[in-house]
């Protein structure tokens, strides 16, 4: 069995997918990217999809998979490197890739997650802000 | 045939090998790699080989190249991710990859290229500052 490799880039985990996703590879890949995510406590998941000739509902799910459980252990998804073919047949085939975040390249895809971080640490300054206000307030 | 992607992260390219290389995908890669080179300016050359099982003497020979043409073209080539079994083999083998710096993973790949870069750039600053010296002391 193929096993696709993560690599951990900064605060980032990279996954270049190159294989034939079959339904072990893919079970695999989720397994060791949630368990990475875990040991490193990376906040952002980007993976490369250059190398794939088609998207398919099976590839589709499981990219949507790994987005839905990255989101729960508080890490952001991006899917790159998408072919124009690949995504005109996407749309031919009326599959959307619900929830999951795209863009061009690794290095926008890293600009895009960064930027994902600071609008979600933004409310929690005001949250801190607030709360340090009612604390000075109270007596 | 099978492509393998090469990604650009900042003044890196990152190739991450996981398929076998044929002599048709290693041609491929190696003029891919070098156009891209000198399209985007990159001083670094990462490759990964996480998920590679073995390294022959024709995987071997083909890093051995890409860092020859990496080198000429002004860029540092450093392989990451080799396993310990992958290690053991190759030196049973009595195959040492010439030329080839190596590095536990990615991280430290850039960390070895970024320090390799500031290396190759005192020297000119020295040239420098003893050519303007020259010229203060002309007149």
């Amino acid at each position: 069995m193929e096993r696709v490799p993560v690599l951990k880039i900064g605060d980032i985990l990279l996954v270049s997918i190159q294989v034939d996703m079959e339904d072990q590879t893919a079970l695999q890949l989720q397994e060791d990217l949630a368990e990475r995510i875990v040991a490193t406590g990376c906040h952002g998941v980007i993976i490369d999809i250059t190398a794939l000739d088609i998207v398919d509902s099976f590839v589709g799910r499981m990219l949507s998979t790994i987005a839905s459980i990255s989101k729960v252990l508080d890490a952001e998804t991006v899917v790159v490197g998408m072919r124009p073919a690949v995504a005109i047949t996407l749309v031919e085939l009326g599959l959307s890739l619900n929830g999951i975040r795209t863009a061009l390249n690794v290095e926008r895809g890293m600009e895009l997650i960064a930027a994902a971080r600071d609008d979600d640490e933004e409310p929690d300054d005001d949250l801190d802000a607030g709360e340090s206000e009612r604390v000075a307030a109270s007596p």
